[in-house]
């Protein structure tokens, strides 16, 4: 197996840290990374903002209720962004151009390059002996995280990024069957049998793993969690006030 | 500079490939890489059609005019899916679940995690010495795509990903400068200037590339793209009718 294969396979999210600094050589690493992945039509849709000020990130920590974004050696924040690309567009062309990149498939390209990026971040760290957790919590700091970074109209933080060197070493969580996830030519959508020994599988995982035991399954922190009215449109609502996903 | 970084720096798309089929192994790396990817909670809101049925493949590469799908060693279709995590939940619950799974946040993160998992399978292939290319035009063959995969609610394919044995050599693209894409504390809206100087570098890099030369710039590309009125509603129409992005 080479190298890259087994940095892919060594993968865990690390949320314990050293308090040491990342070099400004690592973080260049990092970026430049995410700069290579590849992009829809070379848009290069997204923005990275990395958080040095102490006080900015004990206050993205505090409302994200998330310790890693104030003990981790770097934190970065990862943006979806169409503003470049409205940039490019003049003054008569302004209003056809907001309407087009309000379009969801422009959300959406965003979106998923941005992640390319976050991920090409995510192997670069780790392959440098680094830890990273990804933290989706950031939403939870919305819409203050957006006035507090700046971010104009068509940027929107999509995950934090929080990296340094681990002072943990956590178990490697089971995946989801290949059968369950890959399928030839056509979807099977009979997944239960699959999904159930999942759930034995992560259970026992859970069960035994060195810290945060608990007795849960897959399917039960999910069932869960959809039992009940989420309070979710406020997202929406951000996200439409950045101009994104409007038609 | 590690064996990692060194394939994450050599990046470029291949769209030209030998009529070499992958081995067995090397798609089971690549998928494996995918679910190696974090995500959400642990969702893994995501699946992987690989399309072997050569009629198929035709279908697809027809409609979505896009010859690598037909002519790569293997042709991988990366979807968002949350149609696992709806089986969670009971019958009692369904109405509730599908409500909240229909939040336009449940989208994004179904999007930007099928992305993560999209760049692991890209970086392992290219760390075994494939090229790939990811495909966005397969969105040209939709809804059509969706019925001949068979995809059920909450489903929806994002992207191709035609790997194979690479038949060709391309220069690699410039990337926008760091400084118009990488900010410290607070995002920089004044990048007028840093996009000028891109436009210039990737003028000369179309003005000199060995294949598909041409007088463009970057700028240029996207301000013509967007001065007229793109029909993408369908596609919006496409995403709600699959149960996403509706709330």
């Amino acid at each position: 197996m080479n190298e890259v294969m087994n940095v892919i396979r060594g993968h865990r999210s690390i949320r314990k840290f050293k308090p040491i600094p990342l070099t400004g050589e690592q973080i260049e690493a990092i970026v430049d990374a995410a700069q290579m992945a590849p992009s829809s039509a070379h848009m290069q849709p997204f923005s990275i903002i990395g958080v040095t000020d102490p006080e900015l990130r004990k206050k993205i920590a505090v409302r994200s209720k998330n310790p890693p974004i104030e003990e981790c050696g770097y934190f970065f924040i990862f943006c979806a962004d169409l503003y470049r690309i409205l940039l490019t567009a003049g003054p008569a062309e302004l209003e056809t151009a907001k309407s087009n990149l309000s379009a969801s498939y422009f959300y959406q390209t965003a979106v998923l390059c941005a992640a390319l990026a976050l991920q090409n971040a995510n192997v670069a760290a780790e392959s440098m002996g680094l830890g990273a957790v990804m933290i989706g919590g950031i939403n939870e700091a919305l819409p203050e995280l957006d006035e507090w970074l700046g971010l104009p109209e068509f940027v929107i933080p999509l995950a934090g990024f929080a990296v340094g060197v681990p002072n943990e070493e956590p178990e490697q969580k089971p995946r989801l069957p290949r059968s369950a996830v890959f399928f030839e030519n056509r979807y099977n959508p009979e997944l239960k049998a699959a999904i159930d020994r999942y759930d034995q599988e992560i259970e026992a995982y859970y069960g035994s793993r060195t810290s945060n035991k608990q007795k849960a399954n897959w399917s039960g922190k999910f069932a869960a969690m959809l039992s009940r009215e989420l309070p979710l449109t406020w997202y929406t609502d951000y996200v439409r006030s950045k101009g994104f996903d409007r038609k």
